[in-house]
């Protein structure tokens, strides 16, 4: 049974995230195996510091307004291997490992299976 | 000298697109050949139809509120791939090739290059 990665992040790195006037902040999900990106939501300060000291993937849901323990309705939850964020600190990358099915609900493995073209 | 895919989005994908009260949706740019995730940024209608038309990275820059052609100034153009957009359709993910020293402004080939952890 695959367990997370507690990530220690220092109070210099909290702090540098830049979250938005909602207080939220864009995090990618990036399956650590395959390198496909799986997903993106968002977090706010409370889902990162939850994300950090479980080891799993923990949004901020936008559309219910509520924090998202991804997995825990589903089953298929992230564990979290590496953390990084950007440049301007106000995007962040996960690299996951994806239980289950995948991480969207539609039961493909990446949310990005739409490709554009005709 | 690498060149870009002009993709021919469908009416019914580009209508699908479900920009922010900005006018704007999150766009991943990801290293086609090591799959590295190297940006994140924005993009408008009107980038998203130029990055379509020239098969070359368009974003809109938020902080000076203008069209953002990738490289016009730093020479690092990203020469688009493939496009994918998520299952909410607010986000997009492009495959691209990216020329030069990388993506970021700060010299690295990745903007994720901060790592959490202490």
């Amino acid at each position: 049974m695959p367990t997370g990665v507690r990530i220690d992040a220092t109070p210099e790195q909290l702090d540098a995230i830049r979250y938005d006037l909602d207080g939220l902040v864009t995090a990618i999900a990036q399956d650590v195996h395959t390198k496909d990106v799986l997903m993106l939501a968002w977090m706010n300060a409370e889902s990162l510091r939850m994300t950090f000291a479980e080891g799993r993937m923990v949004y901020w849901s936008r559309s219910r307004q509520e924090l998202w323990r991804k997995g825990d309705t589903s089953g298929d939850r992230q564990f979290v291997r590496e953390a990084y964020y950007d440049c301007d600190a106000d995007a962040l990358l996960f690299l996951i490992e994806q239980e289950g099915a995948g991480a969207c609900h539609t039961g493909e493995r990446s949310c990005f299976h739409n490709r554009f073209g005709s």
